[in-house]
Parts: structure tokens; C-alpha cells; sequence
């Protein structure tokens, strides 16, 4: 391992610019028109980990003819058939970089700010990724040999829901056997403090289409005399949570596992900083279920918000249109025991009940993904732990993560498989957001994460 | 008069085509990439003045350097200094084509279907503005001579809140001086039922910005802890109305001057078919303030709509934002005596006080327009009727029309003048929506009828 950890540091200004020509490529999965670029991302990476010495490396393509995916990287690697085999999972494809107005600069042209590397994807997720790559090479060019069976799968279709990912998981069950997953997609606690997340969030996500007159009305013939669709959807959307800011959709809270009294004793004791939580949210305020806190509230409970909503005119200007049509889309945080298809049956449920009798509803399931929590004592999380204490010099956190990752559930059930949740970013990262980042310090530390992750497993497996 | 009778139907034909021509100028006035096309059809139209034989025709600046506006298209034509003088008003701009995909063609070439002209402007009000001119052409050139003293103002921003007009008619108060405004740009009754407006809704048009976070959220990172301005907006819009769909604004209702029995009792006996009515709007059902019909709530009635709103993410898939911003374009119908100012400034307050205190508030007001009621016994009024018994055999409704004409009440408050409201749409021309349109009868009838009525109001000139 001392050879790898050497090789890692020696070659780190490499590692960046590399990692620089991968974020150049806007692999955004949610828009078709980016298809070819989502595609050379794929490819892009597969020639550094052929670089990096693994023995297989195919892109493999997912979906169907009737529903193409973009394809998954797949890399293996077997040493012995005594050692234990890890799975890394990561994601190639971002989120649309919109508002492009509010970056300082092109999404797609990383620069380094105050030690961050500013672009679109590096934090999310390929920086975190592309880690494991190079912690990988480090074990192969510098001589030390990996000391477990590796086996990479890079998804391109993480942002849009992950949709052709479990078939996929499903058509190469044998290929993707291992002893367990490991994903570098989510945050550390706060700037060095480290954390493994035991606990993530699902997701179900819906479009509501609220159709009044059957074409755009002057509102001076008309406003007085028809109901406005605008008007309508947003009663239903101010109706959806109670003055608790509990969600108001029936049986919305049936399946929720609550927190015990040993895990929120956990919460309070994090070194959380909540007006610095505020800052970087850019908020006046907090807002939560009644009766949690900040920190329960934005991972260990579920939410609703609205993503986005439409409607009538927006351009410049005024126009006295009436419309026809409002549409919002709409998302619900799950929790462990609740699932993406039982929630997205009572939020229809509930926009079909509520609908006004004379508007047309459209209710569109746009993807979900279930929530997840992974024993803290399994072998590999316990290596995990050795792997951060290594790099940080103290014991890691526990924590739970508000962000989905459906993917963790789809290992679970598909493969058997628990994941370790090693994540260097920092709520800070601006994921999602304009000027999106990731700190050069963290990439390097992953890096040695990882080296130190796949050496402690090794151990706890031949120590079994 | 019988000449110029004699003459419109000559030229009818031609009449027609040269209205094509006008329509072809997309003079979309809320639009500063369509300025020069605005000023084209400008243009265009003096030249048509020109050669209906006005003897002054002017293409007049408004706005100023800082503000520029759209030119008012300004002719006169003296006949005599005891003939009284008629002012006709009308508007070259048009409203936005959006949304282009619902037009069965292309919005700026016209074309004719079912005897309509179909084209953005048709109706609105270009179509309306063209027959005056044609009336005028018809006396000049059929050697009948004008009846009347003749001013003419078609003004380039009717839909953009004429911002420039009343400036402009202050600054030209001699130039204007008339007996009476003369404005087609009202609705017949119904298809062959002559109607004449004695009354117009004002309008007050804001925009609501609420901004929570100070930047796009990922909504599983902050999601259950901050309020999202989308749901917060939606639950102020809902709460503008009460149960019984009145507008909660506190003190909206006010100045609002209550319909009498005897207009009450003039509704009921308009031959107006609800179903047809429905079926126009397409929609499945109407909705008024408790009490009122339709037809009272979409004439005499004050209303609330919202006209647009935009917020978070609004393309394709599922983009995972808790959104900085929600915006809303909402405007209010108005009635005598309710002003715009004053709305506005109570819109404003409700706002304020119902903005979440943790969300920067930012209200803009967009414009606004007064309402109108003008006395159905003037002699103007009584000459109108007596030129649409002309044109359709059966003397005409009085009416009251829900849109807004805000230079009507401009003309009463800087000039002193009352306007006569002859206009010849019909609702289902569907202006400001896909595919306006404007029968071609009307279109001839409107001609006849503004031949008719100069002869009639200069002979109840003569007669007093």
C-alpha cells in the first residue's frame, strides 16, 4: 500500500488536469441533446482505466431499442479467487447546468478558485468517481498490486433517475458479483470532519398538469366568468402541508421508520453549526417538520417540494392571458420504509382527489428511487472507518445523508450487496447548483481513502 | 352617404387584401426585437391615410430619450368649422403570437377560413382600426365628401399598457380637441346581435418575486429545511380568494360601484347562451364571485388572475432543485370606481404583509388602466345606435365588456371626452390567444357602419 500511496501523491498534479478534461465534456443525461457528449464522457473514461492497467474495460450499452440508456463503464480486475471482491460505483453524467447566468464562468471550463476546482460535475460525481480510478492505478503502475478483486461500473443516467440501471444490474448478475459496494457520491460532515452516511433518502418525483379552457383566454372577456388553472394548482400545491409543515397527502407518514433515541442522541452530537448552515443554504431561516431539527429534518425525515412550476405567460412584459394550463413538478424525500411506488400512488391519489371536477388532471410518475440505511458494524464499514482515520487522524461520524442514491437499494436488492457510503463532499460543493465545486485537498484525500479502503477490507476478509 | 355606401362595397375586395398586408407586420409592441416591424406597420399605415385622401398625416414620436416609445399614426382632415369634430382611436400593435405551436399557421400570414380572416391582429384591433380607414376613403374618394371633422390616432401600444399615450395626448390637447372618440375595438353581442359598450373594465398588473435561498438548492441536501418560495408563493396566490371566490385583498372591494337593478335587469335580457358560452372558452363549467352571473362577472365585476408564473426547473426530466425564486404575473380586473393606483397600493400591502417574513419580497407594478361607464342617452351614443339599426335592421344592445380600453377613461380625464364604443368582434375571434380571427362580414359591416354613423352624428349636430 505505501508504494501506491507514494505513486498517488507523486502523480496528483496529473490526476487533476485529467480530471479537468473530464469535466470539459457536458455529459448532462436529462437532455437528448447532450446524448453524444454523455456518450464521449463514457468513452473518455474507459481509456483511463485502460490506462490505469485494468485487464477488462467494456462500455456496455443499457436500455432498448425502444428506450435507449446511456451506456455503463465497466471495468474488472481479479487477482485471486481468494480475495474478497469490491464493487465501485460511480456516475459520469451531471445535471443541467442551468441558471447559466448565475456562473461565473462556462459550467463546462474548469478552473481552480481558492483551492476548488469550479465546474460543473466536480464534486457531483465525477471528481468523487474518478478517485477510485486513479487510488486503482496507484495500486497497479506502482507495483503493489491491488489487494482485492476490483470491479468498476460507471453509470451515465444517475441525474435522470438512474432508468435502465437495475436491468442492467439484473442482466449481468454473475459479472457484478462481489462481497460489497463501495460509492464515493455524498458528503463528509463538515470541512475535515470525516463521516461515513449509514442512511440515504429515496425519491419520488411526479409532474402535475392542471388543464382548464381548452385554449389561452383574454383575462378581461374572460377572468371573472372560468376558473384559472394557475390559481387551482397552486391551492393544491399550498395544500399540501399543514401548518406542521407535515405533508398533507394521505398516508403519507404510514411507512416512515423513525428515528430512536440512540440515533438522535447521535444527531445532537454532531458538530453542526446551523448559522453556518444557513449561510451556505443562503437562507433567513430554517423550516422543518415541527418537531425536528435542521439536521433530522433535511435526512432523516421525508419532504415534499416543488421542483418547478409553469404556466401562462413569462415572457416580457404583460399580457392578460388566461390560461389554459399550469404544470409543477413536484418531489417527495423518502425515508426508509417508504417506497417510491406507494408514495407516488398516494401523491396521484391525492392530486385526483383534489383536482378541481372541472379541469383536466394529467399526473406523470417522472422517476423514484428508494431510500436506504446500512449496518454500521459490517466488516466493510468498519474499513471504511480505518480508511478515514488513516487519512483524517480521527475517527469518522456516522450520518445519515438527505440526497438519493437509488442505486444503493437496487444493489441491495439485486445483489445482495451493502454499500459503503465514503463521500468527500461538503454541503458547500454548490451540487446542483451554479458554481458547483470540489476542494483539490478532498480529491487527494480520496484518493488515499480509497488506496487505504481496499487495503483495510483486504485485511478484514483474510482476518475472517 | 350613398356614394361612399356605394364605393366601400366597390372596393371591398381590395379593402381586404390591403388588410392582409397590414397583418403580415408582426408589430408585436412588448417586444424590443419587434421595434422595427412596430414601427413598420407605423408606417405603413400613413401611407394608407395618405392615399385615402386625409389631408394631414403624421407619423408622431412618443416616449422620450430615456423612454422611447412606439409612434402614434396621427390624420386630420378639416371640413368645416361648424361641423363637429369625430376623434377615432384605434391600435396597430398586437400581442405576442405565443404559444406558436397551438396556431394552425403562421400567425403573420393571414388567410381566410370560413369566411374568417385568420392572423394575430385581426380582430385586435388592426382589423377594427382598418375599417375606419376605409370609411373615411370611402367619403373622400366617392366625392360624397366627409360629414364631419376628422381626426384619427391608431396608437402603438395598446398591449404593452399604452405607457406613452396619455403623456402624448397631454402634450397634444389642442390637436386632439373633438366632439367625440370614436373606438372599435368592443365586441358585438353575439353573431348578428348589435350591441353598443357603455362600459369597461380598468386593470392593475403586478409581478410577485419571492426569493428564498439566495441560490438553486439540491433538494435532497436542504430539502425539510428550508421553505421553498414556490410552495410558499403558491400558498399566497391561493389565499387571494375566499371560498365564495371573492379576492381577499383587504379592501378591494371598496369603490367598487355596485350594479342597479335596472342594469341588472338589462343583463338578464341579453340573449346570452351560457352553454355556447362555455364552449367558446372551453371549459367544462364557469366560476364566478358568489352571486353574480357570468355575465355580470366577466363585465361588471372586479377580478384577480394570475397570468403567468415561472419558478425552479421547467425542461425536460427531473431536476432535483429547491428553487432560489417563484415569480408571478397577476393582474386584477377593475370596475368604477376603482382605480388602478389604488389596487395596485393594496396588492402591495397584501403582499407585504403576506410574504414569509424569512423571503425577500420584490412586487413590481406593470401598468394599469382605468374602467369606463359612458351615459347611453349622449347624442354620440344615440347616433351609434341609430347606424348599427342601419347596418343590422334591429336597433342594439347596450353592454357593458370585461376588457380594458384604459384610453377611454384617458380621453374623459384629459380631454373631456366621452368615447363611443361601436366595435364588431365577437369572443370567439380568440384575441390574445392562437388563431384570432375576424369574420370578413364584420369586417364589411364595420365599414358601413362607420360611414353611417359620421352622417348621423353630423346630422344630430345640425339639429341641435
Amino acid at each position: 500500500m505505501d508504494s501506491a500511496l507514494q505513486y498517488a501523491r507523486d502523480h496528483a498534479d496529473r490526476f487533476v488536469e485529467e480530471l479537468k478534461a473530464w469535466l470539459r465534456i457536458p455529459s448532462i443525461s436529462t437532455d437528448p441533446e447532450h446524448d453524444a457528449q454523455t456518450r464521449r464522457a463514457a468513452d473518455w473514461l474507459a481509456q483511463r482505466l485502460r490506462d490505469a492497467g485494468l485487464k477488462t474495460v467494456d462500455v456496455l450499452e443499457t436500455g432498448s431499442a425502444e428506450s435507449p440508456g446511456h451506456p455503463v463503464v465497466y471495468a474488472e480486475h481479479h487477482v485471486s479467487d481468494d480475495a474478497p471482491t469490491v464493487l465501485v460505483y460511480g456516475h459520469y453524467d451531471v445535471q443541467p447546468p442551468d441558471p447559466l447566468e448565475l456562473w461565473d464562468q462556462d459550467p463546462f471550463e474548469p478552473v481552480e478558485v481558492d483551492g476548488d476546482l469550479v465546474a460543473r460535475g466536480a464534486a457531483d460525481d465525477k471528481g468523487q468517481a474518478f478517485m477510485h480510478v486513479k487510488a486503482v492505478e496507484a495500486y497497479l503502475q506502482s507495483g503493489d498490486g491491488l489487494p482485492v478483486n476490483l470491479k468498476m461500473m460507471v453509470e451515465g443516467e444517475e441525474e435522470n433517475g438512474s432508468v435502465h440501471l437495475a436491468p442492467f444490474i439484473e442482466a449481468n448478475r454473475d459479472r457484478l458479483a462481489a462481497d460489497v459496494v463501495l460509492v464515493s457520491d455524498t458528503a463528509l460532515f463538515a470541512p475535515g470532519v470525516p463521516s461515513i452516511a449509514y442512511g440515504l433518502r429515496g425519491l419520488a418525483y411526479v409532474e402535475v398538469e392542471l388543464e382548464g379552457p381548452a385554449r389561452d383566454l383574454h383575462s378581461g372577456v374572460y377572468g371573472g366568468g372560468v376558473e384559472n388553472p394557475i390559481n387551482a394548482l397552486a391551492r393544491m400545491i399550498a395544500d399540501l402541508h399543514d401548518d406542521d409543515h407535515r405533508v398533507t397527502v394521505e398516508g403519507f407518514y404510514d411507512d416512515v421508520r423513525e428515528l430512536t433515541d440512540e440515533e438522535r442522541a447521535g444527531f445532537r452530537e454532531l458538530p453542526f453549526d446551523e448559522a453556518r448552515w444557513q449561510e451556505e443554504a443562503g437562507v433567513e431561516a430554517t423550516k422543518t417538520e415541527a418537531g425536528y431539527s435542521v439536521l433530522e429534518g433535511t435526512t432523516a425525515r421525508p419532504t415534499l417540494d416543488v421542483n418547478g412550476i409553469w404556466g401562462g405567460y413569462t415572457g416580457k412584459g404583460a399580457k392578460t392571458v388566461l390560461p389554459s394550463k399550469a404544470t409543477a413538478k413536484i418531489s417527495c424525500r423518502l425515508v426508509p420504509d417508504q417506497t417510491p411506488d406507494d408514495i407516488t400512488e398516494k401523491l396521484r391519489r391525492h392530486f385526483e382527489t383534489h383536482a378541481p371536477e372541472t379541469m383536466r388532471l394529467t399526473f406523470r410518475n417522472l422517476h423514484g428511487g428508494h431510500g436506504a440505511i446500512v449496518d454500521t458494524s459490517a466488516p466493510a464499514m468498519q474499513a471504511a472507518a480505518e480508511a478515514l482515520e488513516g487519512v483524517f487522524g480521527q475517527r469518522p461520524h456516522f450520518t445519515r445523508e438527505g440526497g438519493s442514491i437509488p442505486v444503493v437499494a437496487d444493489f441491495k436488492r439485486l445483489l445482495g450487496l451493502d454499500t459503503v457510503l465514503m463521500g468527500f463532499g461538503l454541503d458547500s460543493d454548490a451540487i446542483h447548483s451554479p458554481n458547483e465545486r470540489f476542494g483539490l485537498d478532498r480529491f487527494h484525500q480520496g484518493i488515499e481513502a480509497s488506496v487505504r479502503f481496499l487495503d483495510a477490507y483486504a485485511r478484514q476478509a483474510e482476518d475472517r
